[in-house]
């Protein structure tokens, strides 16, 4: 081990199955995440294929400029397994033989009842002054080396094998900066523009603040990341974040549905849950969707008490009671207001709930028109002793993201609700 | 444009919420699939955090080694979306307004009846030489530039507004290295676990044929992929591709549902409309996810007719008429047969279809007990004229996976009544 601190690291991931996109990389996130949490910070992650020569001279490159590399895959018995021969050709030493892993690789067979097959013996290499880490779930071990300054930790690919290796093997020998504690808080909302949150934000977002804030945005929901480093201990850091996000609420409050894991429907189950209240959807153009949504996290069942699917106008009439005259030759049509009310009104009645939500729309690619184009969709929400609420959306986008946001809009009018913030017009709400 | 062939790429992938590993990136997997498929072999990925000096850094690294760079993100209207500068900064050029994106930009706003926030304005800019690529699906603009004599392409970070530049944008515009025919195809299997699919192809998966024959999981879709790479022509690297999907559907047919893009949901909804029959769902522990899978694909309006979504025990009864008495203290309860089978047929008489799917099991995390673990799950099928078709699963995972694999294993049994192969027995069936 070299005796810097790992102030800054790179994440190198290895394999034709990486590069040529047959297999998705999911060991760099968590690696990526964990060193954040123990103060040291990813600048770059690279993948490189089954090639020596790229293999090496990444290694090389990465080693000039970062205390850390931590690099997964590479290392099974194949030829087509370079991971040792890389880092030993990067650091100019020779590969040779680890007793003390062979016994392990060879221990792994024997305990399963097999003979260890000759191929795996090459498993045992590694580069002279390299140590071998131990691998309990899998017969590669790892590998921890001196790259100049930087040390390098290599694990197994398969994440069953890197994780564990992780906690035992690595993070007992980092060494994060002396002085500096990192801590992030993530706040998300929905139903407002990332341009128009950045707006609101406004100084807090300047690159050189503390906590730094930024956005992101995906599937509608913008996210709003907290992220402190700096000198202070984890409780005041702890504190300026939550000075911070205390700002944030105060500037877009009105959309901030949950902190950390929590998703639109969690916020919406734990209220009505609170409230005591029970739910129901009437759905057209989402087809069940919504309904999947609010039972997505576990115990919805004390919220949510079911649906229907009206995706036909005969379903419509026969399961929601919706006035056939609505759907009829010169009428409103399916997908207009007085449908949608319709809708969460006979909801409300033949589900027997608190509060029902109602979605119907046009999803595309097909069935729009010049006064009802595709994206154009209604949602409305009915409750027991109390007004109804309608509006109408112009989402945007392929069938599946306009049926997504239809979705998350009614589920965000439901939480406006709950919460009492009012009636607060959402992103792709139309004017009435 | 430059004039030479695309024959190696580098993918970037910019934002510190990939680099921090807050987000995991999955762009530069399916970009990386797409340019195999044409030919042009990727062989290094990174990811940079938001720094000019890294990404332009990297940008010129990598321009030195391949033909082709394609990023995703970095290209948003705050002041971390550094994309645009840097791709000037690696050209040693000056970003200029670009009228016809800023007029775009707004219009997209103005279109949706709101003005275009100022911040925004940065998304028109482009490095003067470059050339600005039309985002249908978000404000961000992409970009085309060269650097030295590499191609770069810039698109943002959002996969549902990346995927759809990728197709319109980039490849029209690549240029594949002459004489070398890749080509590739896909069918799909639901029902069959992957080892049991390996054993049934035999000597098709031996890794020296041509075509070479591969399978991949995910989500219970066991995919056989088929990739021809050589010197014929596409047409008779296409009959080789026939020839070899032709004896994989002979040792493994009765579970191929589809090819190329064909999900479970297209694959039944296809055999519906052609049998001019209608289909109904009736939902407890998917809460709505079936009804959703189905209507998925557009035109689905055809084949479905409705559901209903019976999460509490009460629904069961007032919607689908489930005689209370299978769910009382001593019946045999919410999740079994009889439930399963009342469910499927009080959903064929109410919503007056065909076919009609019922689904009613443990999804958890909590709920199990000794005899009804985690996990189990009764599916009936109930049709028209037709004898019921009622199986018991046992489903392994989470909460998510095991809700979707209870919807896919309720297409697969009304894929396998629709085709006439018969009661097939599937994947996590239990023996009746």
């Amino acid at each position: 081990m070299t005796t810097t601190a790992h102030g800054t690291s790179a994440l190198l991931s290895v394999g034709d199955e990486l590069t040529l996109g047959q297999t998705l990389d999911t060991n760099s996130r968590w690696i990526a995440e964990a060193l954040r949490d123990l103060g040291v910070m990813t600048v770059e992650h690279v993948t490189v294929p089954d090639d020596l020569a790229a293999h090496a001279g990444t290694l090389r490159r990465l080693a000039s400029k970062v205390d850390l590399i931590v690099s997964t895959g590479g290392l099974g018995p194949t030829a087509d397994d370079l991971t040792r021969q890389a880092l030993a050709g990067a650091m100019g030493e020779k590969l040779i033989e680890d007793e003390v892993s062979l016994a392990q690789v060879r221990a792994w067979f024997t305990g399963r009842g097999r003979e260890m097959p000759a191929i795996n013996a090459v498993q045992a290499l590694r580069p002279a002054s390299a140590m071998a880490l131990r691998n309990l779930h899998g017969t590669a071990p790892g590998l921890k080396a001196c790259l100049g300054a930087c040390d390098v930790f290599c694990l197994p690919g398969p994440p069953g094998e890197a994780r564990p290796m992780w906690a035992s093997c690595v993070v007992p020998r980092l060494r994060p900066p002396p002085g500096r504690t990192v801590r992030t808080r993530v706040l998300h909302t929905f139903g407002i523009g990332e341009s128009d949150l950045a707006t609101r934000l406004g100084a807090l977002m300047a690159r050189d603040r503390s906590p730094l804030v930024g956005t992101t945005a995906s599937g509608g929901v913008v996210s709003c990341r907290l992220r402190y480093e700096g000198p202070l201990t984890p409780e005041d850091a702890d504190a300026l974040l939550a000075s911070t996000a205390r700002e944030v609420r105060g500037l877009a409050g009105e959309f901030v549905f949950g902190e950390g894991d929590a998703t639109l429907p969690d916020a919406v189950l734990a209220l009505a849950r609170a409230a005591g209240q029970m739910v129901g959807v009437v759905e057209s153009c989402t087809g069940g969707m919504l309904g999947q949504m609010l039972t997505e996290p576990a115990g919805a069942s004390r919220v949510f008490m079911g649906g229907l699917l009206t995706y036909s106008n005969s379903m419509k009439t026969a399961l929601a009671a919706v006035d056939p005259t609505l759907l009829a030759e010169g009428g409103p049509g399916a997908v207009s207001e007085e449908t949608a009310l319709a809708m969460a009104r006979g909801g409300l009645e033949r589900l027997g709930v608190d509060h029902c939500l109602a979605v119907t729309g046009i999803a595309g690619p097909g069935g729009g028109s010049a006064i009802k184009p595709v994206g154009t969709v209604w949602i409305a929400l009915a409750s027991r002793g109390g007004g109804a609420d309608v509006r109408r959306f112009r989402m945007s986008g392929a069938r599946g993201a306009i049926r997504d946001w239809a979705c998350k809009a009614a589920l965000a009018m439901l939480w406006q609700r709950l919460t009492g913030v009012g009636a607060v017009k959402l992103l792709r709400q139309e004017q009435p």
